[in-house]
């Protein structure tokens, strides 16, 4: 199945339970708005591409479930649902712009009945030009890989994080398709250990060869000559490094991943940012993004076994800013981008072939 | 009570039971060799200088246990015993040299019964010594701290990393007796936790503040200025390279060790690594150093509950290599030490005016 899907049977929002991986592969039906928005915060449903997904379902869901006398308290309704499900997570630009997206279809219905179509079918379409933009995502990233070589990859930007395929694990699989034996080494990826608990499970589903590592390993790996490229997705990139950064993008993606970029450049090792256009917030600069500060409770229980003392304060961020100046290339559905990554260059250069095809079937 | 220390009572080795912490702060008494062989493994004691004691003790504890019709045959049952002691863990030199160091008293007595009293009163001494030195430590190390610096520690070199007062967190201690507030941030340590479960738990036991992090987030605690210094310990600091690193000293510490001082270096952060004279080896090069592989199932569980599947390949080193060039203070017994760290800077320098002192007591 698909990471996160409609349901027709139950009429609800379906997506594989990640909170339960390793141990077990199951489904986790989101009946209603509550229940989606839970999932979100606790990390049932992650990764920004499957998050713009959920934000889409869930508007849907939101249509589907309001109820009302009229047309405008209906459409009030709904809104005000969706909006708690764009809230659910602060730093993924994903989820709140595809909520806004699918809510553009309340203004173009007439009635109640015809609101909760054109809303889930909007929320399909953005599902599955996700799989599209995955495919020619992985297509082009599997381009700068040799056959042979060994990926680093931290967090889980696989099929797991997107509807299907995946950004920075799509780039694996798409040179997998293309005949390169590759292997990949995964960080374990603490607190929430999407590597070790989703990444590994994720790729020996699709037989790639994989070994974990303890995050603090990679610097060793890099020493050992073990990498031959670090390919990481994204949570956010601005084009504007603010007052921290000055000129240039700035990608922000799971703590940790700033680390193995600074590693990268040390060790001359590629650096790679795997995303589709859709993460890119061209409205922001990076002063302006809100870095996520998650429970401490991640930190002072490990499934729910005591870690630390039970009161001991801890800072426990989810993202980390990484600058163009130690990215050497970014993947989009549209191609393969170096530095200086600019507006003009990422969203509306010449390598921009697939862009409008992509636009269209959005 | 010390961190680990002779019970008279018993006749044993007694120590803190760090495998219990941060839930139980209990007593574990190594009865026999095989015990403390098992505690030394499973990292019920640890830390280079606390195994030096370990293994002082352990030579004690195997002369004791020990018996035979002869003299000769008594000498060679406790010098096998003891040998099995000082290969529990291979990186850290300490071991083995004070498992020597004790055993040279068989030579120095004529009967079982001097035998056993020489090697306890051998292994009390060295162990008295190492609390001395870590005093020594912490004077001079605390002097490069301001009042009210944030320190940025990895793993656990404190008062449970040696029999009392620790390397790196004694810095820490010493400054706090000079009157100056010194705050702390702690990397968890994945994937034993000894930052999370020890570190913390003696932090608060002194009353230092203390903040938690997963190691992921110590980039982005430097690109937010958060810290003033990195000190950490070392398990084996060689003098020479070897052909990886060329000319000057490499330090081999923690997991993860590496990623800080390269993160420091990026970030103008000083980097101190607080150690004994007696983690020199001065007989290797770097390329000589083994690295100690732990066990899978450290990542592929945690607290005994599924973290991978339980098959994934794994990749668990114990130490990594961090360069002179990464390190701006080396902090011993001696005094304070910035590079070039050759041997006679750091062995035999001008700074040295503690040096003899300290070699006497042992």
């Amino acid at each position: 199945m698909r990471t996160i899907d409609w349901d027709a049977d139950r009429d609800c929002v379906a997506m594989v339970d990640q909170t339960r991986l390793p141990a077990e592969y199951t489904t986790y039906y989101a009946e209603t708005v509550d229940e989606l928005v839970e999932s979100i915060r606790i990390l049932r449903v992650r990764g920004a591409p499957a998050l713009g997904a959920a934000g889409a379902y869930g508007a849907a869901l939101a249509a589907r479930r309001a109820d009302a006398g009229s047309f405008e308290e209906f459409e009030r309704r709904a809104r005000a649902a969706a909006e708690r499900v764009a809230e659910a997570r602060p730093t993924a630009v994903n989820l709140a712009r595809e909520v806004e997206a699918v809510l553009a279809e309340l203004d173009r219905a007439e009635t109640v009945a015809e609101a909760r179509e054109r809303t889930l079918t909007a929320a399909e379409r953005i599902a599955d030009a996700d799989v599209e933009r995955n495919r020619a995502i992985g297509r082009h990233g599997a381009d700068l890989l040799e056959d042979g070589a060994t990926v680093m990859t931290h967090c889980n930007a696989g099929a797991l994080a997107t509807v299907d395929w995946g950004t920075a694990l799509g780039v694996v699989y798409s040179a997998d398709e293309q005949g390169k034996n590759v292997d990949v080494i995964a960080n374990e990826t603490r607190p929430l250990n999407q590597g070790s608990r989703i990444t590994t499970v994720e790729l020996r589903e699709r037989d790639v060869r994989t070994t974990l590592i303890p995050d603090n390993a990679s610097g060793l790996c890099m020493q050992e000559g073990r990498i031959d490229a670090v390919v990481v997705g994204a949570d956010r990139i601005v084009l504007d490094g603010g007052e921290q950064f000055g000129d240039g993008a700035v990608v922000f993606n799971k703590i940790g991943t700033y680390k193995q970029a600074v590693l990268a450049d040390r060790h001359d090792v590629p650096f790679v940012v795997a995303a589709p256009t859709a993460t890119i917030d061209s409205d922001s600069d990076a002063d302006e993004v809100e870095i996520e500060e998650r429970d401490p409770g991640e930190l002072r229980e490990i499934y729910r076994r005591p870690n630390a003392p039970e009161d001991v304060p801890v800072y426990n961020p989810a993202f980390d800013p990484t600058p163009a100046e130690l990215i050497d290339y970014l993947v989009t559905e549209d191609g393969v981008f170096e530095p200086p990554l600019d507006a003009d260059a990422v969203l509306g250069g010449e390598d921009a072939t697939d862009r409008e095809a992509a636009a269209q079937s959005t």
